[in-house]
């Protein structure tokens, strides 16, 4: 198995199966009970680049995290390099100048198809942190395996996916990362201009993954195993007043998810501003905090895999 | 005593006892005997995250240093990524993720009482690299230790301590730090505005340590052995030309200076913009340059004592 | 040879010898051979502060990444801060800052001559990553370098040096470099307002460099060997119409190129936004992505030699 990732680019959740996404968690189990407070020499000498076009803070410093844990250096930009950068010269020249300097290429864009093009270009492997609005493999890696810890298995649970489910990134590769699996069933929860869009639709019908869309999370909270919340940004609405109108219904607050089964989980891939209840936050149901943890074992795990080979 | 600060919060002066400085100061002087110009493998595989909510470019790279001589990896934000988790999300979720990610948070802050309020969520330990208007608790010991350095003993000495009392937070810090040790006398000179604040006078009356406000410098500058140099800032004052009416008094010039004692030696923080004339710089007078040198081996020694135990 | 190089400042190609610059590419020789891949510990426990008060991302970047496969480690100014201490603390007092916590000082600044007075303020090395119109010594000896890989050596060549040569920094210094060798001829080509300076030409001649000022690289394609590349900003014509009438004399086509002779390099010292067409890029011609290979060994070298004395 471990060739299959070896000097492979991540671009998206739906290039993997099922069988890599369990070898990768395996790994990831390895990590968490016998080396996460080391630090590992795996990666000595080698160098991660970190281009972040497009700002977020957590998912650059866990990749940090990542690679200096393993032993490797890492090289990033400013925010004034990263700036310039966009306004100058041709992304494939930035993409050779990362390709000559570092030996694994994170890349995170506002622009679909960025990660795929750097990938394109790139000798060396390039990992997608996040483009455009429908992939960020690594935060979909990261929440499945959650689910995995959490539950034990991700087959078999209700999923109830919230929020900006045509523009969220992290919504939409987590909605993807599902249909590797056997969900029991996704309940697809948003106001009407945030629906999922068709091709994803089209991807949970053609794996008979059944879904269900829904406007209210009150009328399924009882059926969740899992209420995966993502946040509704003003700025996607057309009408400001839609907004206000609808914005009540999608923020989780302790009242909603106690109507819910005892087991339920709240995930977020996070930073979250106040789509949740801070009411929330302290409650058994809260498992967003858990989920942050397993962004750097689940980070490490992929660079071992690809950049290591079979050291581990 | 080194049980005392393993995995310790610094988060004010005033949390710390005389003896407790006073090793930590012993243990400064061992690394600028024999290690300083090594690196040192005492925090190995250990990840420092500098928080810098508010820029200062010599606190930042002093700590960055320091951890870096010991082994320790570094992580931290960008310009624009303090910014727009300024903007976005919680501090508390913020907190959690370094704490999370690193295995020592140091911050600063605009605001009073962010460095306390992040020790109380973070697991790991929390040094207060200045917050507010009062702490600023590693500059102080830095302050402190080029005193004992200069003339081998913080007590029996007068001090002139100039500038801005009452929003500066290293001039409180450091006078806070005299309050622990037997200083002779303070001279406390500012403008009216920018008096020394009430609770700070309380501090120094139950502590009976002897002190005296004062406006102008030239009344006391043969009666001390330091002189303690703090900017004066244009914006605190609410009427412009009462700025311009003092600012000269504030200044400390070559004449000033060689109307002191043989033995005066003034200090600064640094950054300095014009508060002190080039000219002092080369004089024997100027310690600033001095105690610009012992930020790094202060903070090695912090870090040491917090994070590595007994291993010195 | 190495004690030439030990501790040494780096301000101007002009103040390095032929012998000198030929040890310097020998040991880039043994790098590219033996050690571009492993991790070199040569530079363990060093400190390389890289102080860019001007942004330039590949520069900065290969600096970095060049220390680090050395061992050291490296600290630098977000942008925020690079911005700040340009309006606040004097320069000599950042520049002591540096000196206290580095062993070597890389400097990028917008003005001449920023590099020289930081050399004469610190005690530690300085490299010049650029400074004003002329200096940029390092991209010169990567330029240089580049030449004697492709054609084995820098002698007996005929060069045209297009573009801004009034006011560009690495065209000036590719020539200097070059007025240390004895090439064939050089053909200054630019328009009338970008013309190269007086200075530069009375060095040509005192080293009895045959030189001759162009307005078209069409007149003289056929004659050169290595065609060297840089930017025309639109921001240096004082009449913009000007600027508008020329551009397309100073843009590198395929069709160009392809009317010089088979051995014809191009070069360009990056990043390049138009001046280049896409089309030469995949051609024979184009050496540019090689040049950049450069620049990682050629700053190992060098910082090896200035820091690490003769233990390659």
């Amino acid at each position: 198995m471990k060739y299959k990732f070896h000097q492979r680019d991540v671009i998206s959740i739906l290039d993997f199966e099922r069988d890599e996404l369990e070898y990768l968690f395996e790994t990831t189990d390895k990590i968490l009970d016998s080396y996460i407070d080391k630090k590992m020499h795996l990666l000595d000498g080698k160098i991660i680049a970190l281009a972040f076009f497009e700002p977020s803070t957590r998912t650059r410093l866990s990749f940090e995290v990542a690679a200096k844990k393993l032993g490797a250096d890492v090289i990033s930009f400013t925010s004034e390099e990263s700036l310039s950068i966009s306004k100058g010269e041709n992304l494939a020249d930035t993409i050779r100048m990362l390709d000559n300097y570092s030996d694994l290429i994170v890349i995170r864009h506002r622009l679909e198809g960025v990660a795929k093009y750097a990938a394109e270009i790139a000798e060396k492997p390039v990992i997608n942190a996040g483009d455009g609005k429908q992939h960020h493999p690594t935060q979909a890696m990261i929440d499945l395996y959650t689910v995995r810890k959490l539950f034990g298995a991700i087959d078999g649970l209700t999923y109830g996916i919230l929020g900006d489910l045509r523009y969220g990134r992290a919504a939409t590769s987590f909605i993807y990362g599902l249909s590797i699996f056997k969900p029991k069933k996704l309940y697809l929860i948003s106001p009407e201009a945030l629906r999922v869009r068709e091709e994803v639709l089209e991807l949970l019908k053609n794996r008979n993954i059944m879904y269900e869309e829904k406007y209210n999370t009150e009328d399924v909270i009882d059926q969740l195993d899992v209420l995966y919340v993502t946040r509704i940004q003003r700025e996607r609405f057309p009408d400001p007043m839609e907004y206000e109108r609808v914005k009540g219904s999608y923020r989780v607050t302790r009242e909603l998810v106690k109507r819910g089964r005892r087991e339920l989980k709240v995930l977020h891939p996070l930073p979250k501003v106040n789509e949740i209840d801070y009411s929330v936050d302290a409650s058994e149901y809260a498992a967003y905090y858990i989920q942050a943890k397993y962004g750097v074992p689940i980070r490490m795990s992929l660079l071992i895999l690809i950049l290591g080979g079979d050291k581990l």
